[in-house]
């Protein structure tokens, strides 16, 4: 049974699993055979090997076909080695000084497409839209459960940003605590609100708009925008600009919006960066937070480009040389 | 000229640097190239070769050698292509809605020792020993520098740490803002003592001796222990058992004490994670904070095994299947 711990000074969690099972598919829970076997030419997750995977949770199917048979479009699983586990008891518990928190939860893999290619960017615009409604629809079913707290959806593409698989895939964890970045995200929005009466990234919005500098693409309901202070090289957000703290509440028209801009944004950061190993997250508003005044979902993209130092895993301190003014030029001015 | 720009939302800086001159020592501030080409076969930090590096601003010498000669046992010297210069002018400035910092600081190396070997471990104990004066007279010149607010002290070992040679040396940043992490931590330490009126490391120095179970070495002064809820595996803290915010007030006993702890805990992950890359970061109080009370110095060793995925990188929860004290445990009955 796992358990998460919280540092007893900052507001950081940790997910510590007892069992580090080494499942020949999915297997993040253990640092030290991540990405070892990405691109290994045996895909668990292609049509034809379902028998390998625990059975769906959820496919986008056509009506003809059954579950768990190969003729899927997109299929949600729970991970083999799950990082959390929904059977068992939530509590919350003190040791002295410390706190922790039973593994409860889930941890679900979203097998994106049927297709194995290797980047979303080569994804059909279908593809990328089924998946859009599989965050939503696992964080409606998901959130059901009142133990949670947030659900937490996010994708590493490529070794180097942690995939263990080549085919794509994204994950999901549903977690009895908030993520220490989700939980700063809100104080810092409700201090503005507070402050202001308006959202920060509402605000974001609409300076970003009027500077035009690092907007990498635009749609009637998306904006695609190098931030401010970039963690890394080419770090691109996707924020919708209707105000809304719930990416569940996505309206259909939004999805397939979100699906475009996303293969067009990820389609130049490949262009300009090689193919670079990625990560994004969805940020969300946690379940039980009344945030819907001052938070705003978006998707935070990070390309992996070189190694973190001591002062980005000891201090949250980033360096490097590339203005994301220079960097939204540069992404904007490729042709795709 | 390089810029800090602070996020809108959580109170997390970067350093972007204009210039990503690729200097052939030190090049952390180009993230494509960290990392490259440690373990090359020339050394511009071995003694002979000090004209490759810009002029010591301090070294430990024998009273005969000269400033620059080849006599010396550690030098701290500028870095090559410095992330922040002490020449600009500190400028706080708004765009919109947006904070930045113009680039002031320093910048510099700290060559640990004349011997060129990859491991601390394998470092004497008056190298060390040096190595930890060197960083608090480094700090008591620096702060003289009232626009600065933080002295960042830490080290990349390895490649896959960030080091760029293999030569043992330490990295030093002052600041004109505060780390994310440390203003964290004082935030933390403040609400517990707002609550209990006592520092919350001195209570967790007090349970983990009493516990037993997460320490790895003890001496009068120093206490090495794996933190309760640990970023990755074998995360080691070392903690001075005297309260005090400040490294630099450091007496002379507990120099030679906190060398020793050091090299001990360095071997015993030596030995146990076969010569791991690690970084660690000196986590002191800010220069013009009054957290005399509440807050207390220490040293965080966060060695690197596996790759960090979108979880940690994209939310700051962290995975991994080793609990503090399986790794205590393990790290205490190594023979060193």
């Amino acid at each position: 049974m796992s358990e998460l711990r919280k540092d007893p000074v900052v507001d950081r969690w940790v997910i510590i699993t007892e069992d580090p099972a080494l499942s020949p598919d999915i297997r993040e829970n253990s640092p030290e055979e991540r990405g070892k076997d990405a691109g290994v030419p045996f895909c668990p997750f292609c049509p034809g090997n379902e028998h390998l995977c625990p059975p769906e949770i959820l496919a986008n199917r056509p009506g003809s076909s059954l579950a768990n048979d190969r003729y899927w479009n997109l299929r949600v699983i729970p991970n083999r080695s799950p990082l959390l586990m929904v059977e068992e008891d939530l509590k919350r518990l003190g040791e002295g000084i410390y706190d922790k928190v039973t593994g409860v939860g889930a941890n679900e893999v979203i097998i994106e497409t049927r297709n194995h290619v290797s980047r979303q960017a080569d994804m059909r615009l279908d593809e990328l839209e089924n998946l859009f409604w599989a965050y939503r629809d696992r964080i409606i079913d998901l959130k059901k459960d009142r133990r949670m707290r947030y659900i937490l959806i996010y994708k590493n593409n490529g070794a180097p940003a942690g995939a263990t698989l080549e085919h794509p895939y994204s994950l999901l964890l549903a977690l009895p605590i908030v993520p220490r970045d989700i939980t700063e995200e809100l104080q810092g929005a409700q201090k503005h609100y507070d402050y202001k009466e308006r959202c920060i990234y509402c605000d974001i919005i609409r300076q970003e708009i009027q500077l035009e500098i690092r907007i990498i693409a635009e749609t009637g309901s998306f904006l695609a925008v190098e931030p401010f202070a970039p963690r890394v090289p080419f770090e691109t957000w996707i924020i919708p600009k209707r105000h809304s703290c719930r990416y569940e509440d996505i309206e259909p028209k939004e999805v397939g919006e979100c699906a475009g801009i996303f293969r067009e944004v990820l389609s130049r950061l490949d262009r300009a960066l090689n193919k670079p190993p990625y990560n994004y997250v969805l940020h969300n508003a946690p379940l039980d937070s009344a945030c819907e005044k001052f938070y705003h979902w978006h998707m935070e993209i990070l390309p992996r480009v070189g190694v973190p130092t001591g002062l980005e895993v000891g201090s949250d301190l980033y360096v490097h040389s590339t203005m994301p003014e220079d960097a939204a030029s540069f992404l904007k001015n490729i042709l795709v």
